[in-house]
């Protein structure tokens, strides 16, 4: 199986939707998209690299998932509709299993956001994923960092710290039983809230996902916006599992440092604050208000009324 | 210097440029950016691989020019302006004095063609370079591969095969003469031809840029057209540096089977050769034609009227 075949069997699916508005998928020089009237283009990438982003025993549907997912996460922080990914992808060697798990992880993903494959380059080289994601979003309407304001509901969605509790139960082998299942399965295959961003649209001054966990991601929302903020630490969302699997200090770190939930941190003011709870409860989606954005131009962080400095960090691939 | 700090040090310029349909540049969750009315989009994207792409020795100036050239390529074989950019940047470590040469090469050809860079991902790893490169063309006006016909003429600009005898006398170091120390530049800071491409659009009937060697990539622009061609092999354009530093077959046999000198592939009906001819004269270029589609179903080569049989073949990862 020559490079050229391998983007034939793996990657070029039903022939370009005209109704997706692609004029012009894989197999030329370039996809040709149409971007209605009245949206501006969102654009994006991420990139997953072998023994940084997954472990060599992450099953391959998960980081066929996972690469598409991250950058999905980020058309959510935007609030804007994925429509169209190309994905370079860079391989030690042709592995007609490894493909077949890659491509099915991208494919169910893609197909469940209605995201169309319009592009790529297959590479030979160690093990890397790059997926672009372009998307939509009606004009002026794209949610940012910047937006927030002080008196802003800082709200978080789902359950934070689980993904990096799976990534380090799944270092020790397949899980023994289910709160270790779960907690892998939330590493190998997070769920982007890109419909909870669509619904923010209208209630959110800004939002961004916690890609890199809270104590990283915070502070940049905060300076995009100007402002300060204050977080309840007991308040943050730590769902059963991770109770069950590591101690309550444990637990915390993991939900203040650790990045791969892609859970989205919104800022919300207080007036809007229903409707928005209402539309996530529609999506069978928890939210969790963690504190608010401040005047201040520092982040303020207590446990139970008392100040607490976090003695963790957020990822930093050179820091 | 850490992730964020390099970023900003190395690839935030100037303020996003709202004149260049930049909403929202580097620093957010994603870009945001404004697609006219009556322009469809056009999006590809290309990875260049320490080791297989170029060279550890390869110049960091020339691995960032390359990086975004081999995608304005693209966008010249589409007939598209190139608009916008997001940058995958894989590095084993932060090295000062090679992302100063990276960055500068990679914005120096940015700003040549008016491109911004609205957006990136920084991780460690082995050294990968992915440019996701986003262009305009009027909406249905893009160069296709197949929209080839029987009778056009095969037309391919510059000369072919420099970049692959530069590469192969960069492996023996420093250049010791004149003609070398021009095929490496070619091979190190190709030249995308983006204005022949828009000026194509109006004359050739389908299009595509040789990245991995005319007899790779003509079956590729034949098959999607659906048609056959005939090459004679002694019209290809070799320049006088390649034919000082190579015998005439060896000559010959990198401008069949060697791509990166990133030449456009033109079909072009005999009446609008005129005009393209205009068009590259205006641009200093020169255009050779080297044969014509055909209405067979295979590719036809032949040396002074005899039938030639290629010893080579195009570049492909797995082949």
């Amino acid at each position: 199986m020559d490079e050229f075949e391998l983007i034939d069997r793996y990657f070029v699916r039903s022939p370009p939707a005209e109704a997706h508005g692609v004029m012009l998928g894989v197999g030329d020089d370039a996809a040709v998209l149409e971007v209605p009237a009245g949206f501006d283009l969102v654009a994006a990438v991420d990139t997953l690299v072998e023994g940084r982003h997954f472990l060599s025993s992450t099953p391959s549907r998960s980081v066929g998932h996972r690469a598409l997912a991250v950058n999905l996460s980020d058309m959510a922080a935007m609030g804007a509709e994925p429509k169209w990914a190309t994905l370079a992808l860079t391989l030690p060697a042709v592995d007609a299993a490894w493909l077949d798990g890659f491509s099915s992880g991208f494919h169910a993903l893609a197909a469940e956001h209605g995201v169309c494959l319009v592009g790529g380059d297959t590479t030979r080289g160690p093990l890397t994923v790059s997926v672009q994601i372009l998307g939509l979003v009606p004009r002026g309407g794209a949610l940012r960092r910047g937006g927030g304001r002080p008196g802003d509901l800082l709200v978080v969605s789902g359950t934070l710290g689980d993904a990096g509790g799976g990534l380090e139960l799944a270092r020790s082998g397949p899980p023994a039983d289910a709160a270790t299942a779960k907690l892998i399965e939330r590493f190998d295959f997070p769920t982007p809230r890109v419909q909870l961003g669509l619904a923010a649209r209208a209630a959110a001054s800004a939002a961004m996902d916690i890609s890199d966990g809270l104590v990283g991601d915070l502070p940049k929302l905060a300076r995009a916006s100007g402002v300060g903020a204050h977080v309840s630490i007991e308040r943050l969302p730590i769902s059963a599992p991770l109770q069950e699997k590591f101690n309550a200090a444990r637990a915390r770190d993991l939900a203040l440092a650790a990045g791969d939930d892609y859970e989205l941190l919104l800022c919300v003011p207080p007036v809007k604050l229903q409707q928005l709870q209402a539309s996530a409860e529609r999506l069978n989606l928890t939210l969790t208000v963690i504190g608010e954005l401040s005047a201040e131009s520092r982040i303020r962080w207590t446990f139970h009324g008392e100040h607490f400095a976090p003695q963790v960090t957020g990822y930093n691939h050179f820091g």
